[in-house]
């Protein structure tokens, strides 16, 4: 346990020093401009003062380091910024005090009137200690500090100039750190551009925005709908797969196992003979079609996202050219996808096992280069967990050391163990199970988890109410007023949501059957002519939400996620902060989407920065309506067919009366 | 972070393994024969089944394995046993069970009727790589069974063959390890001998044994006190320094400055011209006389202790022979002992920043080892927390290395993470604040975090309700009663315990002066004369209560403290019970030590073994009272002048109502 070559004279320890996930193991996360606050426990044996800073660093930039802060019990606290895209290092280091030591004793000596003469010049030698480790001025300015103590005659004046809070802050300026002590670990941060953190998704299959009904759409038919998209106020377009399409065991329409031939096909059984991941379907058009879109996406403000569906269709060109990436069955066949008794015949899945892993992790890196180079940046990954953990470990570092700005969205529904390895593997952000937490205490407990742990170092979520696969329950016997709540839970509760529209802005809800998730005449399976200015849309609330959300710091970030309690289990309300209060929002949902509810909320006032003594305005940003509140309790009533919710903008008391009559 | 040179198919993540104290950097504490039952998040990716195990060694032995078993939501469990005093290992391997993933996956196929031909040649060949795995009949039995797998005709047959149980535990018994993952650390755990965990403690010192008043006691003096502290079921007698002690800056009785020359001094202001830590005050006796001493406590079931006080008076010989190990004053002085404004000029400390910190390690630790060559092999620490943590880590572990059974109790009343950090550096037993912990909240509180948390793994208490150095202002103002009721919360709370005697049996109680926690006319600066007849005395309640641990496993281990609620705050009551219930406990003590107290406890009887549906008998084993009850709720009431507690010793109905009877 002991290094035989470690010098025992190291008395300080460090421990317990956070974040810090799986003792180091895995990096946490920050985008561009956040802070990192570091605590540790620092301690040396004795009553000696210790001293303590954080060091950090990027890869090869020089280090940099920020003062610690004892917070009680031991315990140290700094923070530093992390500035740029990429990778920083952090680790604190700590070391004995012996001026400060010496000048608490000495303070106290004094009080008890002592006789300070030895002491003194024990303080005179610190000085000059302090003295010949600094330079210039400050080098001078010290050894004159040392000489007029050792000089000056009466003791108590001497003590005075030797307690001046100016010597103390210039020896404290260049303090011995030859036995300082380092903490074992080197802990990391993975510095993602702000898009990691906050984003709002839009998902669109782009053979659907054909302007004519039966006609199979394009990356030019698309073009067309992105001022739609844009309009709604999102930042991300996320198309399923546009690879081309197996035809062997391709599923017809509601998934059928007879496919007519004029089908289409789930385009999540990517490969035929045309090509595979690096190609396109080619009814949606060429690659210089796809560059026109990610352009014209660009000009409104929208990112393309694309999916990364590792697996392939019977036809991939990969199933002849590395048949050894395949398991192959004792028959000869190749083992295609199943969860018995399901098989999924038109799917062969990669296996991780194959002695040329490293050529399959090659290509499988490569596919998501490729399309880099297409100028996609973000990548929503389907059903990741069910590859290989290691490979996206590896493959996620390695495309980020050279594209630090490359952003990955895990779809994995799965155990919770098996999100978070994903979410701490690498992975930018990840879908969550809110799209199954419809209750008060499941949203409560669930968002807890999620913002108030060690998760919410790693594991950024991306709410979705629907996916082409998930219509829940909740949104199909609640109707309209079901996708408001939906809504606006998504869109407030994280940071990160996207829909899965048209589907969600029309109010879509008609599932394949009792006791399925699945939609009936699903989009995954046919083409779908969707009325846009349907006059159910959502689409006004969507932008108003949108809207909300870009003028809104506090619901640009979930750190300050706060839950307050209501008298009424059917109204949920919690709040979003800025850390410095400069905006806070509360959020009140009727989560009945058939009954009116109404109830009082119980505010905790000091979470949101408000004076309990003082009445603050509460401007509903989505009915305009503005309230006075005063004290913590306030009654609310919500109408799920008008608007199921208040968001609420806290204004508070600011300097003067006059400036609260002005916001009146 | 990822390793190029890694095998990628290793596809088991092994996870949050615990116990785990601060990533591995400390081990785990057990006494030899205890269970360490380890847990991990072990999962793979995609619907694999997978399997695992703990490998576990000791440093030179062949790795044992132990299997783990799923409880749910990834997490696995498992245990091994820790046989012999030492250092053992133990970390976690798992691996993919590609038989286990195909059974699951055929019984589903078979309930769905489903062609399963393919499947079943797919069963043969993994029954046949199992075969090419195992050797002598295990392989003839696996092949022989692929082989009907292979030559069945009927479907149905051959899928009940190759479903059948036996299969599956032969299969299972050659497992494919060659992807299996490791790991990444390796864990450790401290194995002592039983006295770590269990043992009962009385402090005395030995100059106040001479069976005349003023007269300084001797090791023969001593001798005579064995047979009455064994009387009183202790099995460690621990005495103060037994060393010279120093002349200059002697302390007289009550701590004065001003010492008498026929005051005898403080044995803890170690060492004279006479000698240091290896010698023996002339006046305690020879090295033989204090060897036979030892031999005595030997045959009377006590082991003597010795007191490791890392300091030295003004005369030590260190202080000529190594002016270096201590701090010099600028006017030529050594620096003493101080805690401004208080000065503690009797006493040196050492320097650990001092240059040859080497030759300072090698001679502290030469005085443990050359205590142990005399036969002592327990030690309390003096203070340890104003020594270098990293001597202690060091020196406790290479002493270990020759002296496995040799144990350190820490003598540290300092803040919690620096108690913690000595007790995971190597300390086998530490001093707590149960000294100063006297109501139901605060016992509950401290206890429960000593017990029920990571902190059990290396923290174990050793509780004191008085030390030379404290008189705790409940025993000062409560009386004999106090003395009572502290005495059973010690012997009950923790497996180890300890009194400063005869000074505790006796109920010294009188302070220094008011707010003073020091005795008047301590026995540290003086001989004391103690009339162990008195008729005030506690012995015999001692002897009861420490023959009580004796006889019941479940007072001998912390693992299960558990607190129990009352509707009185002035009663406590807790239990502690053996793992299988064999053995269960209930305390009730009323804290209040001036007036009778009563009220209803309500036991949660699962944690004690017991149907809620039949009655049981409690046997209080103090008063010898016998109490049938039945369901959780029960009245008692507790008188301090009597008997304070009841200590119940739980007798279930056992198995039928004649047993029932019998303990009637």
């Amino acid at each position: 346990m002991v290094d035989e070559h470690a010098d025992g004279r190291r008395r300080v320890v460090i421990e317990n020093v956070s974040p810090e996930i799986d003792g180091g193991r895995f990096a946490i996360k920050r985008v561009v401009g956040e802070t990192v606050e570091v605590e540790a426990d620092v301690f040396a044996d004795g009553h000696d003062s210790v001293a303590c800073r954080i060091l950090y660093w990027q890869d090869k930039a020089k280090r940099q380091s920020s003062p610690m802060k004892l917070v009680g019990n031991d315990r140290w606290r700094g923070e530093f910024v992390v500035s740029t895209i990429g990778q920083y290092h952090y680790t604190v280091e700590g070391w004995i005090d012996p001026f400060q030591t010496w000048r608490n004793g000495l303070q106290k000596r004094v009080a008890a009137k002592q006789d300070v003469r030895v002491e003194l010049l024990v303080g005179a030698d610190l000085i000059d200690a302090a003295a010949s480790r600094a330079a210039g001025e400050d080098a001078s300015l010290l050894r004159d500090w040392a000489q007029r103590v050792r000089e000056s005659k009466a003791q108590a004046r001497t003590a005075a100039i030797a307690l001046e809070e100016d010597l103390l802050n210039l020896v404290r300026r260049h303090p011995n750190r030859e036995l300082a002590s380092r903490y074992e670990k080197q802990l990391c941060v993975t510095v993602d551009r702000e898009k990691a953190r906050f984003s709002t998704w839009y998902e669109v299959f782009p053979r659907s925005c054909s302007p004519e009904a039966g006609h199979h759409g394009s990356f030019r038919d698309c073009e067309a709908w992105i001022p739609y998209i844009a309009s709604m106020g999102f930042d991300v377009v996320y198309f399923p797969p546009i690879h081309p399409i197996g035809r062997s065991f391709r599923k017809g329409k509601n998934n059928s196992t007879d496919a007519l031939p004029s089908d289409v096909g789930s385009p999540w059984a990517i490969g035929a003979a045309e090509g595979g991941h690096k190609s396109i379907h080619a009814e949606l058009g060429a690659p210089e079609d796809f560059r026109r879109l990610v352009a014209k996406a660009r000009e409104h403000g929208l990112e393309v996202a694309l999916d990364i569906a590792l697996q392939c269709a019977p036809d991939h060109p990969y199933v002849k050219e590395h048949r050894e990436w395949f398991r192959a069955r004792p028959d000869g066949t190749i083992q295609y996808a199943e969860n018995p008794p399901k098989k999924y015949q038109d799917i062969y899945p990669l296996d991780f096992e194959n002695a040329n892993w490293r050529g399959l992790w090659n290509e499988l890196k490569s596919i998501v280069e490729f399309w880099i180079g297409h100028g996609v940046l973000i990548f929503r990954v389907d059903n990741p967990h069910t590859k290989s953990f290691g490979f996206w470990e590896w493959a996620i570092n390695e495309i980020k050391q050279l594209h630090p700005d490359a952003l990955f969205l895990a779809e994995a529904f799965t155990r919770p163990q098996v999100m978070y390895w994903l979410a701490k593997s690498g992975f930018s952000q990840s879908y969550t199970y809110f799209t199954w937490r419809n209750t008060k205490q499941e949203l409560t407990e669930y968002f807890t988890q999620l913002t108030q742990t060690n998760v919410r170092e790693y594991f950024r979520p991306n709410l979705w109410p629907n996916t082409p696969d998930i219509l829940p329950e909740f949104l199909q016997i609640g109707g309209r007023a079901a996708f408001m709540v939906r809504l606006i839970l998504a869109a407030t509760l994280s940071a990160s949501y996207g829909i899965y529209g048209p589907a969600f802005e029309l109010c879509e809800n008609t599932p394949l059957g009792p006791g399925s998730e699945e939609y009936l005449n699903s989009e995954k399976y046919e083409l779908k002519h969707w009325d846009l200015k349907s006059q159910k849309s959502l689409r006004n609330l969507i932008a108003s939400i949108n809207q909300i959300r870009k003028g809104h710091a506090a619901l640009q970030s979930n750190r300050n996620l706060r839950f307050h309690p209501t008298d009424n289990p059917s109204i949920l309300c919690y709040s979003k902060t800025t850390d410095d209060f400069s905006d806070a929002i509360v959020v009140i949902v009727n989560l009945d989407s058939f009954h009116r509810q109404s109830g009082w909320v119980e505010l905790d006032l000091g979470g949101l920065g408000v004076n309990s003594g003082h009445p603050f305005q509460m401007h509903d940003l989505l009915s305009e309506g503005r309230f006075l509140w005063q004290g913590s309790r306030s009654y609310v009533e919500l109408t799920p067919e008008s608007l199921p919710a208040h968001i609420l903008h806290v204004r508070r008391w600011a300097h003067s009366e006059r400036d609260f009559d002005y916001y009146l």
